[in-house]
């Protein structure tokens, strides 16, 4: 028979076991931020590369192979020591699952480019795959974030998440942008798709803002120089404030690629900086758990009789707010103290994991948006039987022409789900 | 490094090991509602004993102690095991901490015991101990519903979370209508309280009957003949719905008790059967994911060289409505098609784990609404310095006086906070 105070230290152990986990995913969220900024330079490379016909960036699209190579033996490593760890993950069954999806693409990572190399791919089929890639990296990334329960981990986690999908629009942005100035001219598609792409990133980095903390906040606001900024709105309204079909200087490509890259290069320090935010933070936590163990374990070693001793005291306790200060505690009531003290601590781990949780459901709200596009779009690949990309276009476009959110039109879908063709008559 | 299937093979391990852990709860929630039962005996047989100075129920009494020290030796062992094996539960930390707060007060129950012998306490103040130390084993419950990863186990730890608190209401209910009758009269506090306690019980076995399933929720409805029904209507209405301060005759006071001890006997058998269909469960699924398990192992096994091989096919794997049916298929495309099927299954898992997790967010937000109303106490009680006890009150006379729904007047205050005095201001 075990004592509360047993059971009070067994909370903590799963608590220290959490954060030690969270250390280790979270590693892997920057491991996996380090090869996603690879494979974004690769494909900005291969696209020039391919648009070219293999005239320029052949070599340098060699060398960011290689440099991707070694992130991605990086990223590899880290999932087989979660693997080998498997029994201590959180939100296992879907991290592995995400991870079972994406590893396919990264073993067909060499083919891709083979054949981007003998010029088998058009710019376009080259981009999809490399956006397919990092798209299945980022769920990785996502569930990491959605399986933390520590409010203060997951709150960085989720600024961390919505950053590298900011980054991976902005990513998109480039190549679309690229295309368009390279090909010398804009059409409506290209114009809708570029304008949900600056929309989208401007979203995330909003929540990425908003959960990241004020210094990382200014961090994020200086690391973009004004003349910058002024620039890529300058080629955004050219291209994109124009009527459809307007003819666009093929010599801009040069000015917007490198005004792109230079915006995503600084996010990429940005992320760092995340990274080891979200290690330090760990580092924290970790050690503010083991130190709190180990006083209640001091305190169970000297109990005399810890287990199975009576505690009247539980259904007199006064509410907290009506206790004595310490000062006035008497040695005489030293033993109905020790008993009070040790369910004044049990009420403040209750409060404080109360608090945690509280603060940890107001985060995840957060990663709901993402939850409720994705299901809007399983449900029209089911119902409407289109290919997830068909699904996407098809939310976007209705969000475009009526003016909303994405995440409001899925609410829309899902809420309408037994008028779909195909739907279960409910 | 490891091949895609290797992680899927990781994540079945960790929905197993889940599946286990669940397994292992929810034996903890049938034990510890065979617990509450005896203790709900128990403080309806005290509080006759106390109101009859001693002369009615003294052998019962005893009687009911010794089978409650055996339930509380069950219970203690569960907690023991669970313990032994904290690294394997999810929600660990809360769960475990949810223990060590109920542990103290089952510590104390000699020392009440001894109390209510000597004649030391009122009825009221005995019910309220039993009242406190049930409400703390059933936060346990409500941490092991809340922590369930699987959507039909967690569909029934919800179902079992309501009925017990249910069944408890309905405890509260027969010791309120009890003391009412034995004093002869009612009035207005103790009317508002008892209706309540009946709105309360009905909404709790709403949700019940909500997630239960139709089986069920058929047996709870036969559970209750339509004569004992009726004469507890008419009983309540003999009390509840005359002017307060009415009086009432203290013969039916027996009538009262056993009307109400047949109903709540029977809640205990249908909470039996609930027990037992979530052990049924929980095997059904573990069974399923091992035999899906090894069916995966099988498949690596034969797989040449599965770990490290190319899977050109990541980048152009049809969208699932077009594959062909397996019969077309031809010994020529095997290595491709097995490549196919690895992915296909990869895709299966995906699907199934998104599926079970809406389902999971569905089941929850039954949940949710006990969370808002602790938060809303919790507000008042650190504002407003305000008990527990005190902040219950405040909020169920505000539903009550509104004629709103307690979890609506919870909302209404947490929208509220900045507003409360003491409040921080935003």
């Amino acid at each position: 028979m075990k004592s509360g105070l047993s059971f009070l230290i067994a909370a903590l152990r799963c608590e220290i076991d959490e954060l030690d986990q969270l250390a280790r995913t979270s590693a892997l969220v920057a491991t996996i931020g380090r090869l996603v900024h690879a494979l974004q330079r690769e494909r900005g490379l291969s696209n020039v590369f391919l648009a070219s016909a293999g005239q320029r960036y052949a070599e340098e699209r060699a060398e960011q192979a290689a440099a991707g190579l070694r992130e991605e033996e990086a990223v590899r490593a880290c999932f087989d020591r979660l693997e080998a760890d498997a029994g201590g993950v959180g939100n296992g069954a879907r991290l592995f699952s995400r991870i079972a999806w994406v590893l396919p693409g990264l073993d067909a990572l060499p083919a891709l480019r083979r054949r981007i190399s003998a010029g088998e791919l058009t710019a376009a089929e080259a981009t999809a795959a490399f956006v397919k890639l990092i798209a299945g990296l980022l769920a990785v990334v996502f569930e990491a974030a959605d399986g933390a329960t520590d409010p203060e981990v997951s709150r960085l986690l989720v600024a961390m998440f919505n950053f590298m999908q900011g980054k991976e629009f902005a990513g998109q942005e480039r190549a679309c942008g690229g295309a368009a100035f390279a090909s010398g001219r804009n059409d409506a598609d290209r114009q809708q798709q570029w304008l949900h792409l600056i929309e989208s990133q401007e979203r995330c980095f909003q929540v990425f803002v908003e959960f990241a903390g004020e210094g990382m906040a200014a961090l994020w606001h200086g690391s973009q120089p004004a003349a910058q900024l002024a620039e890529q709105e300058r080629l955004r309204r050219v291209a994109c404030a124009a009527p459809a079909g307007v003819v666009l200087d093929p010599e801009l490509s040069t000015a917007w690629f490198d005004c792109c890259s230079r915006r995503i290069d600084a996010m990429q320090s940005i992320e760092e900086r995340l990274a080891a935010d979200l290690r330090r933070i760990c580092e924290r936590r970790i050690a503010q758990a083991r130190a709190e163990l180990e006083a209640h374990e001091a305190l169970l070693a000297r109990l005399p009789a810890a287990d199975g001793t009576a505690s009247p005291a539980f259904f007199d306790e006064p509410p907290i707010q009506e206790r004595q200060p310490r000062a006035l505690e008497t040695p005489a009531t030293y033993g109905r103290q020790l008993e009070r003290s040790i369910l004044e601590m049990v009420q403040d781990q209750s409060h404080r994991l109360q608090a945690m949780s509280e603060e940890l459901d107001t985060v995840r709200a957060a990663l709901n948006e993402r939850k409720l596009v994705e299901r809007a779009k399983g449900l029209l690949m089911a119902h409407r039987r289109l290919s997830e990309e068909e699904a996407h276009k098809m939310l976007r476009r209705t969000a475009m022409s009526q003016g909303r959110r994405l995440v409001e039109v899925a609410e829309s879908v899902l809420a309408m789900a037994e008028y779909l063709p195909g739907g279960p008559a409910r």
